[in-house]
C-alpha cells in the first residue's frame, strides 16, 4: 500500500542541486491497469499499480537492463523523464522533488510518501511545496505521459 | 509465494468431465519477466511472476474484460488454451488437470499447489498423475506459448 501526497511546486527557496539526485525515465506498458517500467539511475524496475489516488496497492519487480529495454519498445504514450531530488524532512519523511524534462520542462512536483493515512492527512507541508494536487489527475505521471503538460488552473 | 508440482498425465482412469471445469486462455505480455494475462471462464486476471520453478513469488490483479482485450493485442507467442478440471485430493489439496487445446491438443498436465515446501516435497502423487515434470522447462506454459508441443522424452 502506497500512501502519498503530491504538490505543484513553483519555486524552491534553496539550492536543490545540493541534494541526492536520481535520473528517472519511466514509461507505461498499460494505463489501465497501470503497468510501468522505470529506470532510476542504473536501477530498472517494473511496477503494477492497483486503483486509487491517495493510497493504492503496488507490486514492484526489479528488471534486468535488457528486459527493461525490450519492454520499453512495447510502451504507450510519451516516456516521462525527470530529475528527482531527495530532500529529508522532519520525522524521517523525504520530499521527492521532481524536475521534469523534455516536453514537460518547467514542471516541478513534490511528493511525500507516508507510513499511514493518518500521517498523510495530518502532514503540514512547507509553503514552498506549493498547491496540493494529490487529487488532481492531470498531475499523475500516467496523465503526463498521455496528455503532456497540464493546463494552468 | 506459489509452491507447486506439475506432472505429465497420459491417461485419466475416471470420467474427468464430471469435475468442475474452467475454460482458460492465457497469453504473455512478456516472458522475462513473466507478465501473463488469463481469462478463466468470465474472470480476467493479470499475473506477474518472479523467478524460480518449484516456488516463486506471484502478484495478481483482476482485470476488466475490456482491459484484458486491449492487453491481449500486445501479447507475444501463441495464446495457450486449455480446459482445467479441478479434482479434489486428500488433505484439502486440489489437482488441476489441464487438457490443452489447439496446437497443443493431446497434451495433459496435472498440477498441485501446496501450502509449504515441506508439503510439496512429501507429496506422493497418484500413479495416474504420470511423470513429475516440475523441473522440466519445456512444460512451463511460457515454453508452450513460445515453442509449442514439447518433444516426447
Amino acid at each position: 500500500m502506497e500512501i502519498e501526497r503530491k504538490f505543484l511546486t513553483k519555486e524552491i527557496p534553496f539550492a536543490i542541486t545540493a541534494y541526492p539526485c536520481l535520473q528517472i525515465v519511466q514509461a507505461y506498458l498499460s494505463f489501465s491497469p497501470t503497468i510501468r517500467i522505470r529506470q532510476s539511475n542504473e536501477d530498472y524496475i517494473l511496477t503494477v499499480k492497483g486503483k486509487g489516488h491517495l493510497a493504492r496497492e503496488e507490486f514492484e519487480l526489479p528488471l534486468r537492463k535488457e528486459d527493461y529495454e525490450r519492454l520499453f519498445l512495447k510502451t504507450e504514450g510519451t516516456p516521462v523523464r525527470k530529475k528527482r531530488y531527495l530532500v529529508p524532512l522532519e520525522g524521517g519523511l523525504t520530499a521527492e522533488v521532481d524536475l521534469y524534462e523534455g516536453e514537460l520542462t518547467g514542471l516541478m512536483t513534490t511528493e511525500v510518501e507516508f507510513p499511514s493515512l493518518e500521517a498523510a492527512e495530518s502532514f503540514v507541508a512547507p509553503a514552498w511545496f506549493g498547491k496540493d494536487v494529490s487529487e488532481n489527475k492531470a498531475y499523475k505521471n500516467t496523465s503526463l505521459s498521455l496528455y503532456g503538460m497540464p493546463k494552468e488552473e
